[in-house]
């Protein structure tokens, strides 16, 4: 496994070092992780602990790590011991990679001394950025279709680690299939993938490359058919082809679509299949393919049973960074006690929530995700009362619930440094967004006109929010 | 070393086993890398070499990837035995990192043996497409700005890699410093950092904490100044501090901004700092710059020494990706010869350029850049001679040189599967960079209405592609 430890900007160095002049080191703090959602996503799809929990239990400062930081001459010798016999002993809670999120949630939250705390910030917004940005990125996609999704973006994904953890993320997402071959044996994703034009040109001409290629691999045969003129050569050489492919007893399995106006071109091959008795036949298409293509096409009644996303979906195009922040929520004063801690800002989104705190999920009498609640850690529910939120700004705005069910989001993941937390399996994860998308009003999952949903604060977090912000003023 | 081997896309296996089965597998082909800048960047700094030549030459096919895929029931034993014994042989040429590129120059160029030339596609392009999208970005950013620009993006980079191989590519464009300390030891860049709010946040009151920062780091003492309130706590404090600081005499470095208005804060603060007697403390600024905000805080005059920019620069933020293609150029036939191979489309813009090219740079009497030339690999120039060049598609449009210099732009990296390219330190790429962005003119180079920079094509290439084209019509 490689070694991340140094995977952290130098102010966590600085800082730490600071911490231990200061004799403030091994005093308790309490950091969330959340996303603020401006100008990005309305929800999240939680992805990338597995990468966090890897991250956390090989964090060691090897000989050379250590040998690195003292070439720097910032640092004294007591510093690089302490980094030497650094190991984390903290804990960790965090909502399960699967689950739909929204804005100010902490995803993560991380309850270690100032210094161990101060390490894990960098690697872990880059973890849970990136798989959280891509996973949602794959749900968006796969909510503007009722087609599957393979990915297929590693040439245009931001170097290997994107590639790699973008496939798991998409996995996660909902795009199910992926063409990154490394991702496929890491993860256990289905690897697909076919032939490109080179492989049309490489042969004299396109009827041969394609029996080449159906004489190689009959079961499931799938033709590219755009490297010349798709519907005057492509498709009728693809239908000659499968002619021969099922005179042996073979189905073949499609045509892809890669370049010029799908939406016409799918409709066209489609009827030209379905006239040569290959209605059974999947289209596939590919090509610069967004949430917006994906419901235009929809709209046109394109015939396409599967896309192929590429750059969109592994760079989030429109949108390449979830914008995931870390910030202290509580910090151990000097008698011992957890101090809630809050940054004021003009601007109030960026005011955070102070103290330790939960997630709680409020089903309707339908069983339909109906508002999210933060909540301090010790706030407690009785499901058998009616249950009345309100708007954390706008506290006028209020609804009440009769019959309910509350579900808390955070799992422990590490106690004193110690994984209690059981990884599920990918194909677990799947299957969770798969039942956390079934539980929401679509019009909350949608993409055009997001209806916003509500995530309020508990009663005591919003008083205890209001006291720290009145003292400050 | 990671084994990347499996980092490649499956339909590149799936070809590979095809040719073995057709007998092509051996068969020469030549191969480009290029960008064609559509909607994008219309210049691009060259970098990821180095990455390539440490996956070419440590490609290999261990057990594990063997039983991998063999476990996807699609291949045989013969196949497999093949990429067990898999090596790469062929040639490689590139354009040096570093080296200011354009839309359809070859950035590198293979030739090898299909079998091998396919396998490499997917990683070569992901690597150099993630590389030299942020370096040019990185010189993006330079180029709009009169102040030292600080890479700091790691969390919000699109995983590890994006934030290591980004911090060393935005080095290349001219984003000197990083904070990410990985990359600083990877590829010896100078890293920094001070303290975030949390620092402010854990002591009592802002002054402390600065008071305390000053104690451990008195040289050199940065501080940021926005925890609370920028102009009414921040500064002063910081004034403050830098007045005990030189009573016991050391030279206090900055302040940092990281929200509010920069222009009118670091205008102000200025003024503030100048009227105290620090007209030599830098101020540096943070929080969503990218190339308009440079410009227009130049315009505003804001005084702003060193940027940090973190999201914009590590994922390229407005353009994500430079979808550099991997196109056929030619390829051996049954006698032996190698035949320049062309992909039509109806798009001109999509028309590749056929055969085994270099690239050349023509200099202007003032030694400035003036065009670059795309030739068949075998053209040859006479520099005693004039040298007229014209518009690959408005040929009519045409440059006659009297006084000239030319340069070849590729250098020969592997040959017979052997390096033979001395990679250059760091710092040699980033002093090319320098170098190269100093012999344009800024017109070509400025990101607002860029000057289009001519790239032609020789007439030989020029001849071949159009006797290509009329053969395919």
């Amino acid at each position: 496994m490689r070694n991340l430890t140094l995977l952290t900007d130098f102010y966590e160095l600085t800082m730490m070092n600071g911490y231990l002049k200061c004799g403030t080191a091994e005093r308790k703090a309490v950091f969330d992780v959340f996303y603020r959602g401006v100008g990005g996503f309305s929800y999240a799809v939680a992805a990338g602990l597995e990468q966090v929990v890897e991250y956390v239990e090989n964090l060691h400062f090897s000989d050379d790590d250590i040998e690195y930081l003292r070439s720097l001459n910032q640092f004294g010798e007591d510093f690089l011991t302490a980094l030497k016999n650094f190991k984390f002993t903290g804990d960790i809670k965090a909502i399960p990679e699967g689950t739909i999120v929204f804005p100010y949630e902490p995803l993560l939250t991380v309850t270690a001394t100032l210094f161990e705390s101060q390490l894990v910030e960098t690697a872990l917004l880059t973890f849970l950025n990136h798989q959280t940005l891509i996973a949602t990125k794959a749900l968006r996609l796969c909510e503007s279709t009722k087609g599957q999704i393979l990915e297929f973006g590693l040439r245009r994904a931001q170097n290997a680690d994107a590639g790699i953890y973008g496939a798991r993320a998409a996995y996660i997402g909902g795009c199910r299939q992926t063409s990154n071959v490394l991702a496929g044996k890491m993860f256990d994703i289905a690897v697909k993938g076919t032939h490109a034009h080179s492989w049309v040109m490489s042969f004299p001409d396109e009827l041969t490359a394609f029996r080449k290629y159906a004489e190689i691999y009959p079961d499931g045969c799938l033709l590219l058919v755009d490297t010349y003129d798709t519907l005057k050569s492509g498709v009728p050489n693809a239908i000659k082809v499968f002619d021969e492919l099922t005179a042996k007893g073979y189905r073949p399995l499609g045509i892809r679509l890669d370049s010029g106006d799908l939406a016409y071109l799918s409709k066209k091959a489609r009827a030209m299949l379905d006239a040569a008795g290959y209605d059974y036949v999947k289209i596939f298409a590919s090509g610069d393919i967004d949430e917006d293509v994906l419901l235009a096409l929809q709209a046109q009644d394109a015939k396409i049973d599967i896309f192929g996303i590429g750059t969109r979906l592994i760079t989030s195009y429109t949108n390449p960074s979830l914008g995931g922040v870390y910030k202290l929520a509580a910090m151990e004063n000097e008698k011992g006690e957890l101090d809630p801690k809050i940054k004021v800002s003009n601007t109030p989104a960026k005011i955070t929530n102070p103290g330790l705190k939960k997630v709680v999920r409020i089903y309707d009498a339908d069983n339909m995700a109906a508002a999210d609640l933060i909540c301090l850690e010790d706030d407690v529910f009785d499901e058998s009362k009616p249950l009345t939120i309100f708007h954390p700004e706008q506290i006028w705005k209020k609804t009440t619930f009769e019959k309910y069910r509350i579900e808390e989001l955070m799992v422990d993941v590490f106690k004193g440094g110690k994984l209690v937390y059981k990884l599920p399996s990918l194909a677990e994860i799947g299957k969770r967004l798969d039942e956390q998308a079934a539980s929401f009003y679509p019009e909350y999952l949608r993409v055009v006109n997001t209806q916003e949903y509500k995530v309020d604060l508990s009663q005591r977090l919003y008083d205890l929010k209001h006291k720290l912000l009145l003292n400050k003023g």
